[in-house]
């Protein structure tokens, strides 16, 4: 590798899957969902991007709780990530620069988004990119992707998975691509995930039951890592069979997977 | 949820990743790379499924090490999982109820695979999916997988991507995949993942160089939580110009994201 060592590096920090969901209670202590040397390197940092400044306070006085933060709370820089502005990708390069000025500079800097891995079904991944265009060093640190444990929990194809994004709000669009994703996964016996903002749940479950083959397996993950999470997976006519509520207010992971 | 409380759950218990890459010298410490909460759950189990019995013994040694185990190593119960034998899968699920049979009566199984999260990238989804359908609660703890921690350190399309398992080591039938998963990452937008046995990783990264578009970016990731793990995510021009020797004995993951 021929990064310059005098660089700061960017860590991508994982940060706990329980945030904006605080009103079920006190959230999970952080030791549960976060390596210890996790939480020792985001306290050692300094300097942070984050997709949402409010949320990486919350989340570092949690850390300070278990490790001391090397600067108080009030002295760290928290800068965030501009808002994605369609059609204007050229615009956004020298801003995401900006952001980087610090690891030029010397300094580590730490990605954090919501919840979860920064950069994976969230933004980050351009900041990422020109990190990598500037030769600074990028360091993912061990935590969850409610994706991934969506999936282990699924008994779906974890040999070979797409993640979509979001389906359709509009209701002939969305069931359009129910049924080119349900296509799909029978095609390359792929199993297909998506998610959804979270008080969508009922109407994406219904979606689903309402236009995939009664054969085929559906997988939802509700609350993942909260005391209160459960996945649950069964044939579409099996849910059918058994009507089950969704939560509006905790995040839910839906996979999908046509028999061959 | 219905499920029987008196039936044991199947918790899906994540790995390290730096199994089978000893030889670089002591693993790092399993607090940094897995909470404390899953150290304290693996250890309180007793009754486990794992990919290869010898390396969950290894895995518990590293948890005793933190948390002392429920009961001595000796005593564990740990089973294999069956390898995969194609076109009997009827004679499978009748083997895999079998392994669930302490779930129930009543005691929690791990589930544990080589490296990372159980039943991505690895075996174990049918055994989660005969969970499912005795009725047994799925539990996912937090961990990391290489497949994620790859994708978000790539600054590829965390919004849109697909694990596509291995490719062909066969030349011709490689070439033609790598153009195909190409085009589907163009027309989609999704970025494509891929894995290789270690000794052909630089076979995999030539074959890649010879046959995407210069302008497509390629992401490498190599040894990922190990000290000397590195991510290099550029255009397949900029890759050529620069040629770089993958480790031929540490796992790697492969990113690939066409230009629109």
């Amino acid at each position: 590798m021929s990064e310059d060592r005098r660089l700061g590096r960017l860590l991508l920090v994982p940060t706990p899957l329980d945030f904006g969901v605080s009103k079920h209670g006190a959230p999970p202590d952080l030791q549960d969902v976060l390596p210890l040397g996790v939480i020792r390197q985001a306290a050692a940092l300094t300097h942070w991007v984050a997709e949402n400044a409010k949320t990486a306070r919350a989340f570092l006085k949690r850390v300070n709780a278990i490790v001391p933060l090397a600067l108080p709370l009030q002295a760290q820089q928290i800068a965030e990530l501009p808002r994605p502005a369609k059609g204007a990708k050229g615009a956004q390069a020298s801003s995401l620069d900006g952001l980087l000025a610090p690891a030029l500079q010397g300094q580590d800097i730490g990605l954090v988004s919501e919840a979860g891995m920064p950069a994976i079904a969230d933004p980050g991944a351009a900041l990422v990119q020109a990190a990598h265009r500037l030769g600074i060093v990028v360091l993912p640190l061990s935590g969850a992707s409610s994706l991934l444990l969506a999936l282990a929990a699924s008994g779906l194809n974890g040999q070979s998975f797409a993640f979509v994004g979001y389906l359709p709000v509009d209701a002939v669009a969305r069931a359009a691509r129910i049924r080119e994703l349900e296509a799909l996964s029978r095609r390359a016996g792929q199993a297909q995930l998506a998610i959804e903002t979270p008080y969508r749940n009922p109407a994406l479950l219904a979606a689903l039951l309402a236009h995939l083959q009664p054969a085929t397996r559906l997988s939802v993950s509700c609350g993942l890592t909260l005391a209160e999470g459960w996945t649950q997976s069964n044939s579409v006519a099996a849910w059918r069979a058994k009507p089950t509520a969704l939560p509006t207010d905790v995040p839910a992971v839906f996979a999908l997977q046509a028999t061959a």
